[in-house]
């Protein structure tokens, strides 16, 4: 091959290659944003930032939104500050303000002169609010109209804003000083009248939130209104965000994992962690309080059984047992909990129902009893009728074990059940409940149960 | 008082009692349906009924559909079966279907005939979907438009369809056969030139789901792509359905605190079930696997326990502080478990972190180890001193204790973190190592641990 045909085919090459590349990004472009980000991931950061550099302006920042944080900054670091600025601009104000967060201090400081005056305020605003509050998840992508304009002229003003904003699903509805006085949902400004004025299809009587707020109250009520998104208020009654349902779902799923982390005794700190992120030392600080408390407390079973030694040391055959009273209790008083815990969180039962709910609690674990009681006999004789040197038959000890065990189980149950009920009592969280005391809790009372029925049974 | 001033007065009351009403039911026709529910819910069922059918008819149905269950049977059974028929018209589509199968089969068939022939059709049609499935929560407020129409044309079939839909956020694209072609927010539509065909709007590359897929899988693609409703399609393409953002929200809620109840060894049912209308010998079927699975499991913790009964008897303050060793090592090894369940459910970890998941887990358990093992030495010594009978020194014995609790927490931390991640490995729910079983495990690990030590160093 001479060095002019050679040329003709890397031309040809080239020309594949960009042709394939323009097929490929007409594609991307129809796609959701969150697949391309996806997509993007398993190409080579230099490969994803050119790909990503040609995509149209306005998808970029939202592709780049859904791309995760270590992949973002490796991006970030990348790119050319000029076409990263372009980036951001068009990203999802939320989005950006945590992104913002992520840099240390020195890169903050270095992108920000490339920003537009509009967007620089608009990062440091958002990012200046305590982590877990309602502004520290709000973004800015909504928009807003006055009272006193027409369907008509509203619809223009979205038609020029919207671009750039995400939400218009709602429209709010402000004065002079942006004090929110309703909000209009899309489908009201469609139904319309085109003359008639905006304050006329205004709801006026509307739920809002407000910045420093706590931010599962606020996704709460996004629930139980059923919100698209729900409106922030500053302590002036101005409107500086909006917290969307996807904001929500998010928060719904941290808090709901974090009632089950809580549940097993695991204190959860005011950040919301990432698991990889968070040191070795942070982890065990999280979990050792409780760990350190209950061997603390496991103490008093010791005592319980050191009372006991004279006992155990004649009828050794009781020592074998009791490790499975306690592990049985410490199951079904944990199930009992999560299962009521379960039943709050999903507004099944309110503590009006408590009785109802100890009540059920013990039929289940009578039913549950009933089936122990019959294992644990035939265990006691399946293992231990070897042992000829106890004072008493074998029958007599494999029932009292039997009837202890029962007794236990309904106990743990009802313990398990009423704790949880406690805690809401008090308007503290149903799983602070945690499995760990409870465990440790029907340890004792199970102990106790156990020599009481042994040295009224066997004396 | 004269019989005439008697009823001037009387006549004043009523009319203030009128005029009263007048005022409340304003009142409630500008606040969320939520909230007028709350308060219907506090009057009498005959108070509650009479004002709830005073107000227009487009809000009666949204009020009675957040009521709950219970109520609605209430309500339903006092009132005129033509006036509920109203109510039942302008019900959201998915909560009336929900209504409609909470009835027996009896009133069923006697409400059918008072409905209109499409409100009928579709109560029917939606109610006949498997439960768990995306049929049996979506609902038919959607709206759809040809893509073939232009923009003006489009919003003014909205405008026409859009009193009893619900959602117009998004409007569907279909064929004349109802096959589905795309869809184009109502953003589009009002960003659009009014004489521009829907086709030139439309995203024909879209996200669906199909009706006889699982709930679950439906909502986590709704909080995936950021969805306000997500298209229902069935075998033919054709769309029958939609799921919006708050189902969404529901079952998330119910599959987070179901894999609670899992990691706790609560069997869960295909049924959604509210726990009070669960028979005590459901609830105690759910349970019951669990609770003796690990009953029997345990018997291998006693066979170990009888294998060492002579060094017990031997060295009888080893057998005081077996509970010790286990319930710890139970408790660290749940912990480590749902911190792992919970970044794996938070996206923070994947399978491919597992060897940072398992290094750092370890980590954190030396940690603990470190601890504990001063606390145990020092609890041996405080509890167990009395003790001179043993052939040791109480030193070497409170030694060979905080050494055994030591590998015990280290070793249950690594199986408590193992266990999800194999359970996601085979494609499992995360949740299914349930903390019961973990505590098993480690019981026997643990005492396996205790007793090779306890011969290593006291023999």
């Amino acid at each position: 091959m001479n060095n002019a045909a050679e040329l003709t085919q890397k031309e040809h090459w080239e020309e594949l290659l960009a042709q394939q590349e323009g097929e490929l990004i007409k594609s991307l472009e129809g796609a959701p944003a969150v697949e391309v980000a996806d997509f993007l991931v398993r190409l080579s950061p230099t490969q994803s930032l050119d790909l990503l550099t040609k995509l149209p302006l306005n998808l970029q920042g939202g592709i780049f939104a859904e791309l995760d944080e270590a992949y973002q900054l490796i991006l970030y670091r990348l790119a050319n500050k000029k076409d990263f600025a372009e980036i951001f601009t068009y990203m999802p104000s939320g989005a950006r303000a945590d992104f913002y967060q992520n840099l240390d201090g020195k890169e903050q400081v270095r992108l920000l002169p490339y920003l537009t005056k509009k967007t620089r305020e608009n990062v440091i605003a958002l990012s200046s609010y305590p982590p877990q509050t309602a502004g520290s998840i709000m973004s800015t992508d909504f928009a807003t109209v006055l009272g006193d304009m027409t369907i008509k002229q509203a619809i223009h003003k979205l038609k020029e804003d919207a671009p750039s904003k995400k939400m218009i699903y709602y429209v709010y509805v402000v004065d002079a000083n942006m004090r929110m006085i309703g909000f209009a949902s899309l489908k009201d400004l469609i139904m319309a009248e085109p003359d008639d004025l905006v304050a006329k299809s205004l709801h006026d009587n509307f739920i809002y939130g407000v910045v420093d707020e706590d931010q599962e109250a606020v996704a709460e009520r996004i629930e139980k209104y059923s919100l698209v998104a729900i409106p922030i208020l500053n302590e002036d009654g101005q409107l500086v965000g909006i917290v969307s349902y996807d904001n929500a779902i998010d928060i719904i799923r941290i808090e709901q994992t974090e009632d089950m982390e809580r549940f097993m005794g695991i204190v959860s700190t005011e950040e919301t962690a990432d698991y990889l992120k968070v040191s070795s030392f942070q982890h065990f600080k999280k979990r050792v309080a409780w760990i350190l408390g209950l061997f603390i407390t496991g103490i008093l079973s010791s005592f319980v059984i050191h009372q006991h030694e004279y006992l155990l040391e004649r009828i050794t055959v009781l020592a074998l047992y009791l490790p499975m009273i306690t592990a049985t209790g410490g199951n079904t008083g944990s199930q009992a909990a999560s299962v009521v815990i379960r039943a709050l969180s999903l507004g099944q039962i309110t503590l009006r129902n408590w009785l109802v709910v100890i009540f059920k609690e013990t039929k289940v674990a009578l039913l549950l009893a009933m089936a122990l009681f019959f294992l644990a006999f035939l265990k006691v004789l399946l293992l231990s009728s070897y042992n000829i040197l106890e004072p008493y038959s074998i029958y007599r000890i494999a029932f009292t074990i039997g009837v202890a065990l029962s007794i236990q189980v309904v106990t743990s149950a009802i313990i398990g059940a009423t704790l949880p009920l406690i805690a809401k009592y008090f308007n503290g969280d149903p799983a602070v409940a945690a499995s760990p005391a409870i465990t440790t809790l029907v340890d004792i009372t199970g102990m106790i149960i156990y020599f009481a029925i042994a040295i009224a049974m066997l004396s």
